[in-house]
């Protein structure tokens, strides 16, 4: 149990520090239609070839391509085939049937003329305008996927795309990646809670309920304990109770409250801490240790720090519990509105709003201020830009990095269409 | 109930009809920790100043800035102030107190020096080694928000930042827009369900279970009516109870069985259609029609060309009957690892990776196959290039609009760490 009072870690070095306690949680089989954001837990295989026979890539007519190596014959339509129907018709010479986009070839047919490229004469009578070559807008039996091939590996995040794909292969049931509890203590006692009379001078509890959101957002229901009292034997029941959990975010009251009361309560419960301090702004006091399986976060009392923090180090953390590949928010590139001062040394995390430029390109600016009690700039922000630690200012027109948040996934126009209303 | 045969709408134009067309459904009242995604149907105001009192912005000493206007003062600690006390000292002459980020300023003070400017002498006697001005790293009381301000306006998303806002108001419950009720129904005799036994010969219904991963990705759980078979006073019987809900996906099978048996039925039961095809590729059959308030979308069977047609059509009009302002997905500029083939026309949507290049700028890359009946594409994408219509074709290395999907939320490496590991 092994301590180091100045334990101050790059943000780099406190990443790889607690991804590498992020481990995963077990498997449960649970119902497709309740797994989207869930990672697999199995390879899953196709079942069946698909498509299962040739079919065609076009609404068209199914034709022999002999019939028409100079174009411009007129074919007997011989049978309507649609989607999921069995041809019964064999093709002879001068033979074609009408078909559907996925729809099987009848016997004897080699290409697909696209209704496009032809002409009705009678009711069982078309003209077809083009000539063709063999396999002309043919999908062959089992060009998506052959029965047996793995279609999904373990691992993969399940998006709405992967849900379907789910049912093509007829998984109504998929075992998937358990999800890491996580309960949520804030301690201090001069926190006032949401349901608490207000009291004109008190300090709101804040904390407890944005991080929420933010474990909520990744698809976890958090459990939140309460506000537990400076008093170390009743705080050191609070945290008892956290450390059933995979996760316990300890939000501290006041930096003093951190180190004063609870870091000793949890060297007392036998937390091994690894860190205490982050090179990072806002976010500076970030403390991280694990007790067994649990892994704790203690994070600033600040409620822009503890956000801040919580999306460099937690969000991680619980992607990789969850078992996904990407552990990362999305980041874009964008450019300045304004200058930015940074003395070199922390990573500096600006909160920012995005805003479309005239060449399709994204504008970043300040929220306005930058301090870390005002959480009206969280609850406005599209993501954060990045200043790195060894930077030495930046000027307005400088290209930055932005990690998109929440906030930031949607987006008022729809970047692509002239018209502005859209 | 007009209806033209060839009602063919340029995707601007069908998406300014869609949207003319999606109304919020009424309010409701919810707790806040069920608030996540949904939008406020209310302005929220501020119920006491924030800060509630001048606070130090620093961790360090609460000092009247008249004894140091030449610097390096020796001071008495008269006082120790945390977050949330109530400051009892009044500073006189050669008087300090100690103070935490967040506490009261004693009366008597008007700057803070922060404790890496101060050396201690005694544990009552602090060494100050710099000059200050009055009002130096103080926040004032009202900084934040002053009582009575509206601090988060109707129509605002609620991120985890908003709900640690109204946390700190003290809202425990919101006011917010109701969610409209969503029905999602297949429709197709080829169809096969996904509980029903595997004919290696049938075609699997899939578009049903992508489509609720997309409504359940918008924050809403839809309710799947099943497969409708294409007799029509069965299919008439499904749309009704499909009418019944603020909005309708009906997921064709074939194009022929849209306009065959869909069609006659919709307009039978006195939907009213106001297009049928759009100007894009995947997706060129969709059609949207209204019956009251009832908003009725006809996807294209094909699985890729529903899930496209989804994002772009139905996305922004659930969003914004949700209450959003922002309808659209995020969009960043990438370049084109490869040329893409492009016939002026159709706006295309071509399914595509993102890779991050060496200079921090995004390389897009297509998922190989763009056959529209292969989902195995949409369950890898990151996101959907995007080629005007009046396109001629895009070579290697040019730039291009990404619209970034669900599965490109979240990325594999941190976009701003040098190691490469994280």
């Amino acid at each position: 149990m092994t301590m180091n009072d100045e334990k101050t870690y790059s943000v780099a070095d406190a990443l790889a520090c607690v991804l590498k306690h992020a481990t995963l949680r077990g498997v449960e089989e649970i119902a497709l239609d309740q797994a989207l954001w869930r990672t697999l837990a199995e390879d899953v295989r196709a079942n069946r070839d698909q498509p299962p026979y040739d079919v065609s890539a076009m609404d068209g007519f199914a034709v022999r391509s002999a019939d028409l190596t100079v174009g411009g014959a007129a074919l007997t339509i011989v049978e309507d085939i649609k989607a999921g129907d069995r041809p019964k018709a064999t093709l002879g010479a001068g033979q074609c049937a009408r078909i559907m986009t996925g729809a099987a070839l009848p016997t004897g047919a080699d290409a697909v003329i696209r209704v496009e490229d032809t002409r009705p004469l009678t009711d069982t009578l078309v003209e077809i305008t083009v000539p063709v070559k063999p396999g002309n807008d043919i999908r062959r039996r089992g060009d998506n996927m052959r029965c047996g091939d793995v279609v999904l590996t373990a691992g993969t995040a399940i998006t709405p795309g992967v849900m379907g794909l789910l049912a093509t292969v007829k998984r109504a049931r998929v075992s998937v990646h358990a999800r890491p509890r996580v309960a949520i203590l804030s301690s201090g006692d001069e926190l006032e809670a949401l349901d608490a009379p207000l009291n004109p001078h008190g300090i709101p509890e804040s904390n407890s309920h944005a991080l929420t959101g933010q474990v909520q957002a990744l698809g976890i229901d958090p459990v939140r304990l309460g506000i537990a009292p400076d008093k170390p034997e009743v705080l050191a029941r609070y945290i008892r109770q956290g450390l059933d959990y995979d996760v316990l975010l300890v939000s501290g009251g006041s930096s003093v409250g951190m180190h004063d009361h609870v870091r000793p309560t949890l060297e007392a419960l036998g937390v091994v801490m690894h860190f205490w301090r982050v090179e990072m702004k806002p976010g500076f006091p970030l403390a991280f240790g694990t007790h067994g399986s649990t892994l704790v976060f203690g994070l600033p009392g600040n409620p822009v720090s503890s956000m801040v923090s919580f999306e460099q180090f937690v969000s991680p953390t619980l992607r990789r519990m969850l078992g996904h590949r990407s552990l990362f928010r999305r980041t874009l590139t964008a450019r300045l509105t304004h200058s930015i001062k940074h003395r070199p040394g922390r990573v500096e995390f600006v909160r920012v709003t995005l805003v479309a430029g005239n060449d399709g390109r994204w504008n970043a600016a300040s929220t306005g201020s930058q301090s870390s009690g005002d959480l009206t700039s969280m609850a406005r922000l599209d993501g954060l830009a990045i200043v790195p630690a060894d930077c030495a200012g930046l000027a307005a027109g400088d290209a930055v990095q932005i990690q998109l948040l929440d906030g930031g996934m949607f987006q008022e126009t729809s970047g692509f269409l002239a018209d502005g209303t859209a």
